[in-house]
């Protein structure tokens, strides 16, 4: 058995490993920190997890990482940063679920995040966790950076056009639906119930820091640069991304082509679902699982081609994801512990 | 006090037509009629109207128009034209909630809607009813077509850049998030409280038949055709609309100045909110009034405007307006009946 | 035109009273106070108000009883009591929404709400503001104690069958579900979205506050003293009562007489509907309006009576029915501002 | 491996069942059976399926129990009782999630589900199939009924203080919140979204078929027959059942003795979790899991003792507790593909 432990283990993406962990069975919990709660039982402030974890919170420190072979950080941003550095001196594998280390350019996380970065010499050892598309990197890697909710149904959509170069990589718009949990757990107006409730709202438009990440992650796939328009809303559901990527198709592609690229591209995947002729992506469907569902559609009268993508922003956008990482880190079968179909109704 | 009349009281949007004109202080109920329901007590139907409306429904005949002065047709698309030509040899004011005046050109209608027109004739003669664009019109009308929910949205959103000529009018996306009332009363799978609650979805892609409306409605605002982009969802709310409107700006437009072209357009109207910088519309704060939240966004990376809009679907989207139509027509104060805030929360 | 100034504006009762203000037809609203938004526009701490409020919040001071013929308070429990007796010394009529002067005896107040009453000799002047059990003291009051959401929904359900001597005071038991806005603006962890919706708990079993408000109020109706059983849960919605009130049928009660016991209590009141037989309430139908919807079934087999009973909890449960208690208080027809019915869906 | 078949794979039951078979390690799915989707695959009708289930449904006929070890009956009630007696020829145990085989007494059956029962003969062979109480007699059965979702979660809170003789049966009543996924897939009006949103509702008073069910049971619990006051209400949430179960201490209980009876009757229980002091359950805790959760507090003020009781009615209330069934009929370990905890948020 594997040894796994977490850093910030109360949050909503530290549960969801934990439901994630407990089911998974070749892997082990070992310790558990989360600051303000450290000393009491996890099941006490998470009570979906009495009776399947019985265990006492302890704070972050170096000594985390040398009992475990993988730790997740579930840290906010910039907190991850400050223990890295420190925590990669055990031989423990790193999964950081933070946006620290997913941008290759110190200069880019500066600007978006609004604070110089700390360790700017592991932005290049550190593999963007997409297995999709980086499978053998992170296989090697011992600081993987796990990708954002809303990037992963983003790239996931896009990616296989900008690799065949089939779209205008200036003409990308992408607007994504979030469940509320994407907001964290910590105590806001816009994320009480009486407020986010039976309503739809948008937020940080032109400027979400996911925004340069998807940008370098489909440069990545593609040929050359490419700008995002990205415009990030809020739903009246706990989880969930629906995300619609629209794009200008380049001269010369056949439309009918666009859903047998994305067929294509991930036959053998064993989490990305392209959806049959005339069934649309739906979140509900997603909850609870790792999966992503994809289906496009050329659109001949406009010259455009959209491509919704849906996902669980606490799964396969966060802790599912994360676990398919230290999956193919540990060498153990990709899908253990997230043979998991969503949780409908 | 002014007589009224519905047809098609017992779905959403006549239900929502009577909460308005129960404290509507110069209008009263004449005629409630519903096909299937016909000899029970709406009330029995609706039972939020239990102790406000006490009134016995009936089938629709010609007779109806003629006890009233404005007849609201809550009826379904191409049920409507059945009826229409019949009802017009009264004297009575007509207010069709449908699809079927709304577009000027019958080859349209008969592409989109996959029926041909039964009365293209009418179709000159039929008033668009946004009283925001054409108030004057609607003052003489006979037969005013109620533009449609996610129209209402985005033509207010975009119209004020349209006629300043700011914008390519090729390069329009919208991309709009529904409360789920915007499906109807009728019963249907994908509407059940299981299928539709905590869960986003796409639908009618390319296809949605509000697209050509948007686009006529667009033209006439501008000085030429536009093509749009149309994305509807779905999201679990009973209300609401939140539309997300992008378009490529034109060079030489000042980026700054879009939110003051918007505020300028609406001065005086007295259901367009355009929203202080920095706050972005919320469409539970909309839900059962008429208003309309606005906000835009230049962004100069990315040479895009971005134009939010929000609505209550069965309000400013349907009933609402048609309430504020009827206002017009009759020569009342175009806000009697609608001197409601939003329900929030 | 009177005028009302509300202090405490910017809660949901606060926000709730505006709605319903703005559309009064005989009334203005004079101040509004908020203590930490003090200095702001209410539009900009309740958007729902934008473009229908328009007013800046000051401080609550002696002075905002000056102004107005009727304040309300909506301040939090054991705020109110540090106010009432200074502004008392204007002519102004008062409404208090917290519960600092609904029961009559500083003893029971000091045991439920563990404080003691600052100014006890207040408690016999002051009215318990029930207009269908208190109607003409109302009239005739300066300080109204505005009922709690929980239990005007228990005691208008039972209040019927105590005075008829039906049921075993010492056998009741109530079981409400509430909305979450019940529960109030503050931010707390239960009331997130995430940990509110789609769930429905229970709290403060066997402690609520409300328990020794609803003993009082049934005692009153009744000829003795009761003991009530009460459990309140949360229910993922944001509006809404539903009260299950049980009790066993005294010997010689005929078990078809107290649907129509109910019916005869409140033959001519304006907001409380007793159902058709087969017709069980259902919050949604309320949410809105200020209106009770009422059933009740005698079970033989079992010997119990049930009376069901649905309000908004904001409604006729907080605003809507200080609302009420204002127009009787100031001479107007007891329905203005009042005449909506629910907003469904 | 062994084989597990469906009948009725398309309901959310169904379903559900499917969603823990494929993470079960020890069995796999042989038929699944639905009567108007036959022919189409699986995934095509529960989109959450997609990837995880690829087969193809079929008509049930007798066959369908030849070819596996276990078949679980997700059919409708009085559905399930035409096929069983030709179905039990085979050597296939039979797990049916419908009412037909709950009741001792075919009287009963007939009294309240108003119909006779087809073969009431197999009533005493069938075992009631909740492990907690039966676990013995499944081990041994070939045909187990399993219990209702309302009557689990309310036998499992109120069994051990029947057993103690603590409470008096004749006071017992039971006010059960169910999310509505309870009310099946088939299309109503009351289950639609903008009907079921937001609302609590009580139907079926006094005549709900699952209260000679819990009597049933409890009485097999106590020393003799009991009454119970049973209440059902629809929550907005798609899962979920929260019962508070209130009923008379007898004289001479300790009140500081419940909840340790609670704890004492489930040690050692896998899936039944008596929370510690001052937590109360909440239904979203348990959703997606097998997990029961159970808190009492006796009242000495009424000398009533509350027991509320949370689960998730898909779960333990069917496809988990079927499950679990099936794996102490088969001899596996009891909580085999039933390790997830709830999915929360």
């Amino acid at each position: 058995m594997k040894k796994i432990s977490i850093a910030g283990a109360t949050g909503y993406t530290g549960i969801e490993l934990l439901r994630l962990l407990v089911k998974h069975p070749e892997v082990e919990t070992a310790t558990l920190t989360a600051e303000s709660h450290a000393g009491k039982n996890i099941a006490d402030i998470a009570p979906s997890l009495r009776g399947w974890v019985d265990q006492t919170l302890v704070k972050l420190s170096p000594e985390v990482a040398q009992g475990c072979d993988v730790l997740f950080l579930a840290l906010p941003h910039t907190t991850s940063m400050q223990h890295v550095p420190e925590l990669l001196k055990s031989d423990c594998k790193i999964i950081d679920l933070s946006a620290d280390y997913r941008l290759h350019d110190a200069q880019v996380y500066g600007d978006w995040y609004k604070t110089p970065h700390l360790n700017p010499e592991l932005l290049s050892q550190a593999v963007y966790g997409l297995p999709e598309l980086h499978r053998d990197k992170i296989k090697q890697a011992q600081l993987v950076a796990n990708p954002g909710c809303y990037p992963t149904s983003a790239v996931l959509a896009l990616a296989p056009l900008m690799k065949e170069n089939w779209v205008d990589a200036q003409s990308i718009i992408i607007d994504s639906k979030s469940g509320v949990s994407g907001a964290g757990r910590k105590l806001k107006q816009t994320t009480q119930f009486c407020e986010a409730n039976e309503s739809v709202s948008a937020y940080g438009l032109g400027e979400h820091r996911h925004t340069p990440e998807i940008e370098q992650a489909l440069a990545g796939a593609a040929t050359g640069p490419c700008t995002v328009s990205f415009t990030p809303l809020l739903a009246p559901m706990p989880r969930g991304i629906l995300a619609s990527c629209t794009a200008r198709l380049l001269p010369g592609t056949a439309p009918g082509a666009v859903t047998d690229a994305l067929a294509r591209a991930y036959a053998g995947e064993p989490f990305v679902r392209v959806l049959p002729p005339g069934q649309w992506p739906v979140t509900g469907a997603t909850a609870g699982s790792n999966a992503v569902h994809l289906q496009a559609a050329a659109d001949t009268r406009t010259g455009r081609v959209i491509v919704m993508s849906a996902l669980d922003n606490l799964g396969k956008g966060a802790a599912g994801q994360a676990v398919q990482a230290a999956n193919v880190m540990l060498g153990l079968p990709e899908t253990a512990g997230l043979t998991t179909s969503g949780v409908a109704p």
